[in-house]
């Protein structure tokens, strides 16, 4: 095939037009039929990105009973996972009904760098940058200005080496960005700051020894984290799942420890927790790449890859927590420009941001605790794969009665495709 | 607000009231409007999840262009960030003039685990093991039948510690999943070995010194592992964004080499990668969580996290290379389910999970490029400014004639928020 020209210049119906040419053209009602009726929503739905050429589903649900706080939440997610809802509602009535969710944040600070090298003496660099530094800082009032007026704005600003590489500095820049995630705000605070300290290094004479690299935020943000608890008697709890409550929290713990020890469970754990935070990221419009990033990075932060959640039981008192970096926004962004985030930030009771951080900890805390929960009594399969059996049924074309007929006879059998598919042959 | 009892069992429409009761009841319209036209696929939509009120819509794009291994792709992309697809295919048309991607996968080994705890001599469980082994294989068959056709199955079986904690155990299971991501595969499977271990060990009669904690494949999989590249030699590039071939390539490598070492940096360079290989991600069907959780533990597997590509330059030729590990599959799970998922497969031309683990290698890579080459010319604003000013627009609800004179007026000025309120406010 030779080198498309100019496609994202021609109109979308010529885009689906040349996509579909190679494949069955009967797929293309699946395509237009998931428009909106509103042609000017249709519209601006679909500036979010380039090439846009249908809008893709996933499912829009909600995990009713999360209490956090002492204040009742609805929280909305938004996964193709199944299970990734349930779990999060089982999690959160159980825990509703033994003191909710116990949510702060710790810090809120966000920071974006500067990088650029040097060839010269460090010394001559960090006068030229000490010289500056008020006049870079008042050099992007007219960036901060709105910021500044809702309690945020520039916190520090730094001169830093880059450890082991040679001749390259980063000038570190630490923003509190309110109610937005940020991203665009510090990118244009760094750009413009890289511009006044490049005119600063020229008027010093020193231009043909610097340059600068580039100017970004970071995504990783480990001054800005939230932690979340739940704790409770374990003599309080006489049975759950046919279980003491003294067995099941031993062995949860036995299972969480596992978790901080060894890679292997560590990742899928963790992966288990940003099943529901990303759910709730997604929902809002926030940017689930930028969540998962930092969160990663954090539970490696000490060189050895572990889980976000920790678990202790002293004097008989089984404590649950999770502490991670989320850096989230509930206005800018997509929060108010994509219609279903919008009614997520209504169904939480539009929440600032710090409020958003404190559910999402609760809701990854939540999943974290029903995934384990189910590991260590029925095993992860049966609640799985009994979501996913009609899953199965849907995609074999099964008739209601062979819906009905095929949950009564997996009830109590392991599902997998093919006992699926023998068992409709029958 | 009192706990809501069988929230999941009541219908859609009465979910969806007790929703709406506490927010302004307008908002209704975008949830139903966002359905399916077709009433069986919209049933077989909501069955995927739990508690589904609405289908959420995310812009589903398609990348042009991408040449990997003399193969041409248009590849189909779901993200809500703009500038995304923008970015993957303007990476892709470049290198599509320049030798394209060579991308190939060096293992596609999965693993999952049988957690346990023994208080005995180690030696003890471990005789146990071995004798057991062949059974436990033998007792597996009916799980790996399928697989075992297709060329995939159970590669090994071996018993190991768990570093840091007594007693603690976990048999690890290595298999290949063939064209599926596996995760109900391995899991099924786990689950049978820990029964049927169980039993053996009752035999031994050492029940009382033994129990199984759980039974779960790992989500991290650094032996299921692609790697993609481009090369070039710099001194066929006259001129890239107003830039010599040999000053944007060595820009290019100090910025990569920066995210090797910074990992301020890495974090958010890696971020960038994801954007890309997400978007792919979701679109095909798979499960982003677990390709997140992976690649990042992956940057991070050396004890200090780091870039997952890499660029370097020797005698003036240009390589910029990606290594990560990417669980993917084209069968089972929502591949087939979601309509717009199978059409994504259509798309590509139904690929093998191989093939589309070196699809999202290399649109990583094309990411990565685009990212870091506005970041050393332009800076990423610009572009991604551009991108955002209609979204910003449109969230003032600028008429056509506003847009135009805004877009003429933005072409060469810093964008923000206020900075487009106050122009349309004039």
């Amino acid at each position: 095939m030779s080198i498309i020209k100019g496609f994202s210049k021609i109109s979308k119906s010529e885009k689906i037009g040349l996509i579909l040419k190679s494949i069955e053209a009967e797929k293309s009602c699946s395509l237009i039929e998931t428009e909106y009726k509103d042609s000017q929503l249709q519209k601006q739905f679909e500036g979010l990105s380039e090439n846009t050429i249908a809008n893709f589903h996933l499912p829009f649900g909600v995990a009713p009973n999360f209490l956090i706080n002492n204040h009742s939440y609805t929280v909305p997610m938004v996964t193709e996972e199944s299970s990734v809802v349930a779990a999060a509602a089982k999690g959160a009535k159980f825990w509703s009904e033994h003191g909710g969710f116990q949510a702060k944040v710790i810090s809120e600070t966000k920071v974006g760098h500067v990088y650029f090298s040097f060839d010269l003496d460090f010394k001559i660099i960090e006068a030229i940058f000490n010289n500056a530094k008020m006049d870079l800082l008042n050099s992007t009032t007219h960036i901060t200005k709105n910021m500044d007026v809702r309690g945020g704005g520039i916190l520090s600003l730094e001169l830093l080496k880059v450890e082991s590489l040679n001749d390259t500095y980063k000038i570190e820049l630490k923003v509190n960005t309110c109610d937005a995630m940020g991203a665009n705000f510090i990118n244009s605070i760094l750009e413009n700051l890289a511009g006044n300290f490049t005119r600063k290094v020229r008027q010093a004479h020193f231009e043909n020894h610097f340059k600068v690299i580039f100017s970004i935020l970071s995504n990783y943000t480990p001054a800005c984290i939230v932690e979340s608890s739940v704790s409770l008697n374990i003599k309080t709890i006489e049975e759950i799942d046919g279980m003491s409550g003294r067995d099941f929290f031993h062995k949860f713990k036995k299972a969480v420890d596992i978790a901080c020890f060894d890679r292997d469970r560590a990742v899928t754990h963790n992966k288990g927790i940003m099943n529901g935070i990303d759910a709730l990221v997604l929902a809002t419009g926030n940017d689930f790449r930028a969540v998962e990033a930092s969160a990663h990075a954090y539970a490696a932060r000490d060189g050895r890859y572990q889980s976000l959640s920790r678990a202790e039981i002293v004097n008989d008192n089984f404590k649950f927590s999770i502490t991670l970096p989320l850096a989230l926004g509930t206005v800018g962004g997509l929060t108010k420009l994509h219609p279903l985030s919008a009614l997520s930030l209504d169904i939480l009771k539009k929440p600032k941001a710090n409020e958003l951080m404190q559910i999402a900890a609760s809701v990854g805390l939540a999943q974290n605790f029903s995934a384990i929960r189910s590991l260590i009594t029925t095993g992860i399969q049966k609640g799985h794969m009994k979501m996913h059996l009609l899953n199965i049924l849907n995609q074999l074309n099964a008739s209601d009665e062979q819906i009905e007929l095929a949950k009564q006879h997996f009830s109590d059998k392991a599902i997998s495709f093919s006992a699926v598919r023998d068992f409709l042959a029958v």
